[in-house]
This record gives C-alpha cells, structure tokens and sequence, in this order.
C-alpha cells in the first residue's frame, strides 16, 4: 500500500446516496417521545403542526435502515463535500505517538461546522412541502449561521431567534446570518407573546436558550407556511448527519485501516451521533467492535452525571418528553463556560446506546480543552471550535497513552468545527482568566428534581 | 469525458514541487530595486541584513525559470494543499450564463487566505538560517496570522507590529496571532525608536501601515537573529505564490479545459501574480493567448489611475525603491473604505507585464463590492473576503455580459480567501450605510508629486 496522504478525500460521486438510520439496527430503540399534557407517546402525525411532514416522518422511523438522500440535497453537499479525512501526522510527531490519529474535519464551509449537513436537509424538506419559510432559534449562531445558508439556496424565508446576549455579544455571527437573508431577533423579543411575558417578568433578561426556542415554535406555529426547524438532538438530525460516519467509515476503507477508537464531542450528539453511527452499526449486528468515547465539559456532564429519564427538551416545556440523559431542563451551566455543548440532555439514541453498552462518556474541564485546543493548531494548522477541541483533548490523552503502552492504535475523531467566532474564549484563555466549573452533586440534583414524573 | 465535479481536486502527489518564476520568461525584466539613499540598482548582499538570504537571493533572481520548492514547506502544503478549483454551477445558475465560472479557492486554511503560502516558505528560509525570529507589520491582519501559523510550525518568534487602529477594533484577528504564539504589539508602539518618535510627534494617533514598516523593520535589524518579512508585492512572494497558478493550471488540464479569461484582485499584487504566473508564461513564450483582467478597489487605483515610477515602498521610505505603478507613497484611501487592496503601488512584475499589455486593468466600487459578494456567498456557499470579492464583481460582470452575447466562455477568477473578519464591513453593507469614496485627480496628482526625482 503506497503511503497514507495528509488529506483522505474522496470523489464526489463517493459522497453516499442515503443516510443511515442506526435506529434499524438497534435492538433497544430510542424510546418514544411524549405528549407534554397526556404522557401518551407521540405519533408522526402529532409533529406536523411543527416539523415538516417528511422531517416529522423521519423523526419516528425506527425501521428503515438507509433512506435516500434527495438529489437537491446532494447537489448542495457537492458544493462543501465530501469532507476530508486528515491524518494528523503532525500532531503525531510532537506528541512522539506510535498511535496513528485521523480527524474527520466539517469545519470547511461557511457556517463553519457539520451543523450544515442537518440544515440543508431541514431547508429542503420544508421547501418540498411548499413552506414560505422555516423558524429556529440559535445560542451561539452556528446552528443559525448553516441554516441561513441552506434557506437562501433554497429561496426560504429564515426567521431566527438569537439569545439576546449572544445577540449583543456576538455581532458577527448574527451579521453572517443577515448576509444570507435571515431576519435575526434578539430573544426574548417583544414579537411573541411567550417574549412579550418573559420581558414582563423579567426585565432586562439577557434571554435563554429555553425562551428562545418558545419563542421560535410560537413564530413558527402562528405563521402560515412555517415550521420550526431544530439543529441537534432530534432522531432525524442524527439521521441527516450519518454523512459523516458514513463518508469516514469510506475513507477509512479506502486506505485500508480500521478504526480502533473513535471520539467525538457530544452536546446535543448531533455530531457524535453522525460520526458513530455506521461503526456502531456494526456493532449492533455483531460485524466489529470499536472503542467509542462521548467527550463532555465537566460543566455540563449529562452523560457521565445525569439520568436516564424523560425530560422537558426545553425550559419553556412546550416541546414534547424525551427520555435521554439529562440534567434536568433547568440546569444551566455557569457563566464562565465558554466551550459550548451545553445542551441539558442528550440525544435519546446515543441515550440508549450508552445505557446499552456501545460507548464510554467521560468529561474534561475548559482549561484543559483549550489547552489542547492550541496544542492542536500550532501543529496542525486549523484553529479549532471549543466544542470539537473537547474531542482532541482526548484524542490527544489516548495518543499519550499508546506512547507509554507502545500501541499503535488507530484513533479518529471528529473535528466538528472552526473557531473563528470564539476568540473572545481564547483571549480569555491566553490571556490567563479562563477559569474551569464543576457543578456540585446538589446542583445537579436540584435540577433533575424537577424532571417530570411519569 | 465524464461531467465536470464541483470541486476539482488535485492528488497531494499533484502539488507541484517547483514555484514558478515568471520573470525567466520577461523579455522586459522588472526594474530593479534601488537604494533610497543612492539611486543604486540593489544587490542581493544589500538586502542580507534585513531579509534572509535566500528569499534575498529569490528576491533577485531574474533567470531560474523553476525554484524547487523544499521538502519541509511541501510537508506543509500539504496540510491545506492542494486548494479546490470549484465549478462554480450554481452561481452560473443564478445568472443565467452560458459562460462556465471557476474559482480557485484559497481560503480554507486558518489564516483564511492565499498569504500561507508565503509565509511558510518565508518561515522555512529564516529558519534554515538559523534565525530566532521574524518580524512583520499586518494591517487588516491577514498576513500576521498567517505569519504566526507558520513560525508556531517551525517553532520561531514572531513579532508582528499591528496598525493600532486595526489592532483596537480587530481584537479577533489579533487573539489568532496570539493562539499561534505571536507577540503582537500595537503600532506606533514605545518599544522601537520610529515608534516613540511618531508617537511624540502625533500623539494619540492611529498608526499607519507605513508606519508598522518602519517599526518592523527596526526591530527586525536591532535585534541578534531576526530578520523582516513581507506578504505581498515582492518578487520572493509572487514566487512562492506561483502554487496557486500551477495548480489552477494542473486542474483546468485535468478536465481539459482552456481558460479564456483570468481575473484576480489586486493590491500589492500577491495573489494575481501567482494566479497568473504560468498563464503569462505561456503568452510571453508565445505558446498561447489569454485574457487577464487585474480588479483593484476604485478607492485605491494604483494600476489604472496611477503611475509607472519609481517609488517609495513604504511612507516612512527607509525600504528600497521599485519602479511600479504607484499612487505615491503617502497616498491612503479614504478612512470609509472597507474593501482592503489599500497599498499604494504594485508589484513590479505585474507593473511591468501591465505596461507590456499583458493584461488589462480595471476598479470597481465597493458597494458593488459587496453587493456581488453577497449574491456569491447566497449562492455559492462561501462568505467571501471583501479583498476576494472584487474579483468575483468583474467575473459576473463577465459572465452576464456572455449571457448578452451567448459566449461559452471559461472564466477563471482567483477566490483568495474568506470574510469571517471582515464583519463589521459586511454590517455596514447590509445596514445600507456603506458609501463609495474615489479620490480626485487632483488627490492623486498631490500624492505622486511626492514620488522621488531620479
């Protein structure tokens, strides 16, 4: 075999031709999500006054193991895709590793993460269904920034609620959303009646992620011709975001080298999710085994500290019961975190895979992933998210592991994203004022306390 | 032969090993550099103390046709290398034109732009000589993160004196430098003699280019083992910018394809020099013919507006002078203008094939600017550089105009890079509050009265 490039492209005729619904494999299934009011589980049906029908549909299929990817989406992928597999050579040579290190790198595209592989997906469906546009609401903006993207390739309308402090806080995210058309709101606003009482009671609020999502179902519930899109989490995002797994699962193929160890960041588990999601297939039909890692913050550990419950999926409790590790839906974490993922619960399929077995979770503090966040760019060259450096910090802990072991392990792992709009969190770092947040058993406790009693 | 890709990938054994240099195939050589003091043409031992030798020896060099480019350097292209050529369809589909648009994407890499790769190579020599560090000046920025990325690489000190102006209001750019390990000081600054001397005589003032210049360049020859390094206009950079041109050309041959038409933005000239080094060859040996068309900002129309003279380099004149085409060399552009290019002359290479009738010349205005960028960005996916996004102005001007005269011409334009920094001017656009300025002639007639007399 002749020698391993840098960079493991495939052609485009490589991207795959359907999304791989892990759920079909899965003896367990993700448990189903329930009416707030009755506790009954929900059918597709029940979605349609919020999601798009297909997306609705999608959401509750836990039988068709691939599903096609229309030929518009996989126009739009062409333009951004297939992404490159890297081999980290560098990051090998100043660790002084026996261990081979790959990453699967989403970061090349405007919006600057594998947000856009859900997004554009979400845009078309909605578009299919006639809509005039779709609503959603983003904290930091990436998610807000990939669906802007997909809503002007498609002519749709794109009404996002940005947190009003990320708003204030974040002025260029919110501007590329407006380069692409998207009418951005500071949440909560006074455009909803849901932001109309939330400024009544609490005057002068820098806003929620919570409040933010009331407010954008409200939008998207009260306008003819819209649906609510959402950016993780959700079964059909894990779905739109097997691309990932699968273009890796090919790379890897190509060159002949199996994975011993992947790794990725989970929040929601949008990314992870889709990274994993055709290895653990293989898993689930007994084909191979792998070692899979959930990377968390130590700040919000709903993986290696939360239960296996069913909780509100938002502090404003409109949207359905999901059973997933949570937090609770109140918890939020402090202040000074400035990694990301900071989602209360996780994704009810990884949920149940790391009930059943398939993955390890473990959690690292801020300081420790920035550290290795520019670790990794001095060497590497690409400046990394916050979140997807939760997934290097480990990825380069386990390299330094073989190196006393003397194993040359096969390590992957997703590298989500780029940081260009989170220098104010590494200026904090470099400039010595990051500091790390542990929440205490109490807090934790407190939180899940009022997680809903079935 | 099988449909054009979107992205034309070249394999990494594909890079090529050589940079090409243009000035081997000049019937009319660029004019040499002289001493400011004399009027003395420049040897390569003159510029020892202030360049490395071998980039001083590049600097030179009027007869190599090919300069081999070093193992270590290729190592790190290919981290970001090869760039794409991207078939753009769909904004072909958006005009309507039969003209088939391609685009030579140098933006994905950290330092978001064409300038790695030169500041790599430049890194690579100092090292090679054994240097501690490097110093520079950056405006915008763009130049000092590359800079920074690759002395972290090659584990130099990189000291980079930052217009103060840009230094306060691009905080971000400043803390990417910071990440890589650079030291970035805000200029003037108190810690070089010019430095305290522009600050006593104009306190509270903003800084300016020129100025960073001079600072850099006392710093860089004040200190044991540093030497100066520039990302733009000399000779040494459109050398090692030549990758991009051979790469451009190596994909269009791969789909066999002949451009008609080539089209860069130009400032100090780095990034169309390098674009269309190979495509001049080709005309200059008399093996082929191609249209190149040079954009450069209204507010700053060194090639169109001004003249063919030698000039200071810098405003604080303490770097040699070049014969180019010039606005003089205390010529700014008005403080409202937003779309970079800003240098007030021209690379002597691209001054002399402009004055042979190589290829045209032509400014755009920068509301157009950015009007085109975002209907790029809409359509294509990618946020463009404002620096980028003059290029993009004239090919779809091009392109419409074969919509008019049903030409299926192949436009190929240099997409130098991203706008993640350039935010605050994208703001302004979409705020409506973005003016055009174009100088006088009586402004430009002010300013090249100050060129030298020889």
């Amino acid at each position: 075999m002749s020698e391993i490039p840098y960079k493991i492209y495939l052609s485009e005729n490589e991207i795959p031709s359907a999304w791989y619904n892990v759920r079909a494999d899965m003896k367990n299934k993700p448990a189903p999500l329930l009416n707030p009011g009755t506790g009954e589980p929900l059918k597709a049906e029940d979605l349609y006054p919020i999601f798009c029908e297909e997306l609705s549909k999608q959401e509750m299929n836990n039988d068709d193991q691939w599903i096609d990817i229309p030929g518009e989406v996989l126009d739009f992928y062409k333009m951004y895709r297939p992404s490159p597999l890297v081999r980290a050579y560098c990051l090998e040579k100043a660790l002084g590793t026996p261990a081979h290190i790959y990453y699967k790198f989403e970061g090349n595209n405007t919006s600057g993460s594998h947000k856009l592989n859900s997004a554009i997906a979400q845009a078309y469906y909605a578009k299919k269904q006639g809509l005039k546009g779709v609503t959603t609401e983003t904290g930091a903006g990436q998610w807000g920034t990939a669906l802007s993207m997909a809503t002007a390739y498609f002519g749709l309308d794109c009404q996002v609620y940005m947190v009003k402090v990320s708003y204030e806080q974040k002025p260029f995210r919110r501007e590329v959303m407006r380069t692409y058309g998207a009418t951005v709101t500071p949440s909560p606003s006074m455009t909803t009646n849901v932001g109309r009482k939330i400024n009544e009671e609490f005057p002068g609020t820098d806003g929620s992620l919570g409040c933010a999502i009331s407010e954008a179902v409200e939008a998207a519930t009260s306008q003819e011709g819209y649906r609510y899109v959402l950016g993780s989490v959700l079964n059909q995002v894990l779905l739109h975001q097997s691309v990932i797994g699968l273009e890796t699962k090919a790379a890897l193929d190509k060159i002949g080298v199996k994975a011993d160890m992947i790794i990725g960041c989970a929040g929601g588990g949008s990314n992870l999710g889709g990274l994993i999601s055709p290895f653990v297939g293989e898993m689930l039909r007994g084909e191979n085994q792998y070692e899979i890692i959930a990377v968390e913050p130590a700040s919000c550990p709903s993986f290696t500290r939360g239960s296996f419950v069913y909780d509100f999926c938002d502090t404003g409790r409109v949207c359905p019961l999901a059973k997933m590790y949570t937090l609770g839906s109140n918890f939020m974490p402090a202040p000074n975190h400035a990694g990301g993922l900071r989602y209360h619960g996780m994704s009810t399929i990884l949920s149940q895979l790391y009930d059943d077995g398939y993955m390890k979770a473990t959690s690292v503090k801020q300081t420790d992933v920035f550290a290795a966040a520019e670790q990794f760019a001095r060497v590497e060259g690409i400046l990394p998210a916050p979140e997807s450096s939760h997934a290097i910090k480990v990825a380069i802990d386990e390299a330094l592991k073989c190196k006393e072991t003397g194993e040359a392990k096969n390590i992957v792992f997703g590298l989500t994203g780029t940081g260009y709009f989170d220098l104010v969190a590494y200026q904090k770092f470099n400039d010595g004022v990051m500091d790390d947040y542990i929440p205490t058993d109490d807090d934790i406790a407190k939180s899940l306390a009022q997680c809903p009693k079935l």
